[in-house]
């Protein structure tokens, strides 16, 4: 059967596809082992003869805009979710290829949001082929469900770099819906009433697309400063009355809980960390965009006030309380892939210390090193783990694909990777003998820290030493899966067909591991 | 005959080799005549799996670093210019070269100096087998005299960042000398004791070597901001006693003319501009690095304290005179391509509306636009004009190759530009029948203004018709060729011998002219 022929087992055991819409695929060889061949995608050279003289790219509209950029069936268009569940241009672009009659397109999102459901009619017309990016919430249930026409391809922040960068995905059109912009296409997110932060997300798509459109609603005379995403990438600029709702960033992941037990999960990651010697002067940390990731820096501020230290350098998403660390001197820089709420986006614009980045700079695996490597240790969620600490952030224990990968696979090659994760949800456990699907190998997550005890990886002997004699309730991870489904019981699996509809890429392109069909 | 072959008759009439070195070359056709086609160079793709976890680059020296670079016989060595006459790394580089035996080199500098005549030693014991860049004073004299080994390639600045992205050099190292930098290769030019101001001469280097070393003096804790130099692209990072002397920044052709005669260029060049409605509210200029261009700015700033207006944004290489028009308020924005002296050095670290720049953004003629053409008027130097207006700036009269092109070529994009030169120098007149070497073609020549007075391009109908009745010395350039030559008599034509030795590149990658060997 040509699909069973298709199929090969990766190096983390499971079964991935070779070929997924048409293109070749390489299964994941483990941790540092692929090494990639070959040069950098080039993108088409252009020359100043073909733009205006006087560097004025302003188009009267984004249909003019796509259909100056030839925009035509099974495309790769590219948007970004810089302005998260408030981003009004991606929906907006698929509208117009849909009236145009264009189809087949694939959508190349930096990341999706509830927003995005609306383009299921579009997936639904054939406007769209299929996605590259997360797809979440209703998408994901959509994909899931097998009724998207091709097969959905997840990637990290960095992996999506990297896919840019080595060609493996050729954008056509990138469209960056941009805060302010001038009308020679420079622009940035840290002014304009729709301010949203940084551009970083649109870096790779503004170098390597043939076409590039930017779209603002607060044009300025040149020169756009800073130029977040560089004019001389861009072909067309569009005046809109609206970008995006940037009150809408601050989306569900990025309120600190009012949990008391996720509260708790928070502090005693902390205090591991205050303990494992992690937490002292100078040192860099980054918090996920969990609930509980964001109040682990809140803990984290409490003990080095405590011990009249500063840490050198954090890695956001931005937030509140990361900027106050800033401004309350318990922190050097901030380092940001991305605002998370609009302190984030008004000390980025303000404090020459808190500084933006962009997936190259922090998270590219083809790159001669990037920043996610260099911290001390970072704070991330789960949906699931399993008994090898491999790590779940996809898909949840019905084999419903539901979240995108974000920096999750990215951050892992931090010096400590700490998953602070609840021992169940909804009276599911949250640590099994096999995760759904795998985003991560477990040899690269160091601690599980529940409720009700915490896991070191055996590989950090460093870790288990420092930790001995500390009081902390250290446990195995076995203990703690037992202890879950001791309460819990253990849940029925969800049932999947044979049918592959979304693919897990590596941070170096390669294929961790496939999403299923489910059968509900 | 091979040479004769090898030989055709380019768009602007002159003979230039289709061969060098051994590559193919396109004669120019004509501004915006030729079309690129084909994609950007993409350089070798790396992954952190090759790279240090802990992200620290640091090796021994300078000589550790080109051995891991695998230096070899025949490869393309980068240095720049940041510290101009200041520069201590060039000439190590091939020092080390030297002593280990390598020859065939190829020397890709962003400019040259007098400082690097002493490379006259390695060119001589084939270390160096040709220079791509700018040949000046010794070296130049070196290569007219047909000593070096190959054919000398020149190319504007935004011609270097064409070459490099389009894949016309590759380079194989790059070495980037920093006043700042982490041990991670982040890198700046506006910290430390060497400060020279902005590394941007380094950023197609950057982006597109196989390897990248950086030198600095002043190495500190990561994140070493701003990172004008991405630590992303960076191989090896080394630490050595002194980069640079940024006092020999400031060289001769950066220090404003005390000369009566020039300063009355400079005043007459003001009033042309005034006068032909350039110098409004919002209006911007740049004026070259010629003692005459820079007394432009002088006398431009009187002009609009006088009207009570303010530029928009003038583009450096920025000096004394520019940061005082920034801080008085005469001018919003410098974007700077260079700082010409340590005023410009501590402005652009201080001063959040004096920003650097680099040859993509401002010159590079296949991106989607540059900066150089938004200008509304750049005033540039020359050797030689000839009565179709066509410019000089790289050979004197007698032959000799004794500069680089820097940016002129690019500027001549502006609005206007404007060559303000006097009519003989030494008794040898500047206007001729034919300049010894075309640099720019005289169709993007807009007005040459001598102390005897102004010819204005005919093809520039606007231009004088706005001057009409304005009282100033209007002349045909004819008219002030004449008269030149009454005074100074019509001086004797260097003899050239057939062979070339240097060749001219257009903005495009075309040959515009070629060099000969001087026979003296």
């Amino acid at each position: 059967m040509e699909k069973e022929n298709n199929i090969q087992i990766n190096a983390i055991g499971r079964e991935v596809p070779i070929n997924v819409n048409g293109k070749i695929l390489i299964p994941y060889k483990g941790v540092k082992k692929h090494k990639p061949e070959g040069f950098k995608h080039g993108s088409r050279i252009s020359t100043c003869a073909d733009f205006p003289d006087d560097g004025n790219k302003l188009v009267v509209s984004l249909k003019e805009a796509l259909i100056r950029s030839e925009l035509q069936d099974g495309m790769t268009i590219s948007t970004h979710h810089h302005f998260r569940n408030g981003d009004l241009i991606a929906n907006e672009v698929f509208k117009i290829a849909s009236e145009l009659g264009i189809k087949n397109l694939i959508w190349f999102p930096s990341a999706s949001f509830d927003c995005h459901a609306e383009l299921i009619k579009y997936l639904k017309d054939g406007t769209i082929h299929h996605i590259e990016g997360s797809m979440n919430g209703e998408l994901g249930r959509f994909v899931s469900s097998g009724k998207m026409k091709g097969v959905g391809v997840l990637r990290s922040h960095g992996g999506r770099y990297q896919a840019i960068q080595d060609g493996e995905v050729q954008i056509d059109i990138a469209i960056i819906a941009a805060p302010t912009a001038d009308n020679f296409g420079n622009a940035n997110g840290v002014s304009g009433s729709s301010a949203c932060g940084l551009l970083g997300f649109a870096l790779a798509d503004s170098q390597y697309s043939n076409k590039v459109i930017v779209v603002t609603d607060n044009l300025i005379p040149f020169p756009c400063l800073p130029w977040q995403i560089q004019g001389n990438y861009v072909d067309y600029v569009v005046k809109v009355d609206k970008v995006g709702i940037p009150e809408k960033i601050l989306s569900g992941t990025t309120q600190i809980t009012k949990s008391p037990d996720r509260l708790f999960l928070a502090e005693l990651t902390a205090r591991f960390c205050d303990q494992a010697g992690i937490i002292k002067d100078g040192f860099s940390f980054q918090a996920g965009a969990g609930g509980t990731s964001l109040a682990v820096g809140y803990y984290f501020a409490k003990i080095m006030k405590d011990k009249g230290i500063k840490a050198s350098f954090a890695r956001g998403g931005s937030n509140k309380f990361l900027v106050d660390m800033l401004k309350n001197n318990l922190l050097e820089f901030i380092l940001d892939g991305q605002t998370f709420d609009l302190d984030g986006v008004n000390s980025m614009k303000l404090n020459p210390n808190h500084v933006d980045t962009s997936p190259f700079t922090s998270y590219n695996y083809h790159g001669k090193g990037n920043f996610a490597q260099l911290l001390d240790v970072v704070i991330l969620g789960a949906t699931e783990v399993d008994v090898n600490f491999n790590g779940n952030v996809v898909t949840h224990s019905d084999g419903l694909l539901l979240h995108g990968l974000g920096g999750w696979q990215n951050c892992l090659f931090s010096k400590c990777t700490i998953l602070p994760i609840p021992l169940f949800r909804d009276r599911i456990p949250v640590i099994k003998d096999h995760v759904t699907t795998i985003c991560g190998p477990g040899e690269l997550i160091d601690v599980i820290i529940t409720e009700r005890g915490i896991a070191i990886n055996p590989l950090r002997l460093d870790l288990i030493e420092k930790i001995k004699g500390s009081g902390l309730p250290i446990k195995t991870i076995y203990q703690l899966k037992e202890e879950a489904e001791r309460i819990c019981g253990i849940p029925q699996k969800p049932i999947f067909a044979d049918e592959t509809v979304a693919i897990v890429k590596w941070v170096d392109g390669t294929v961790i591991d496939s999403i299923k069909r489910v059968i509900e």
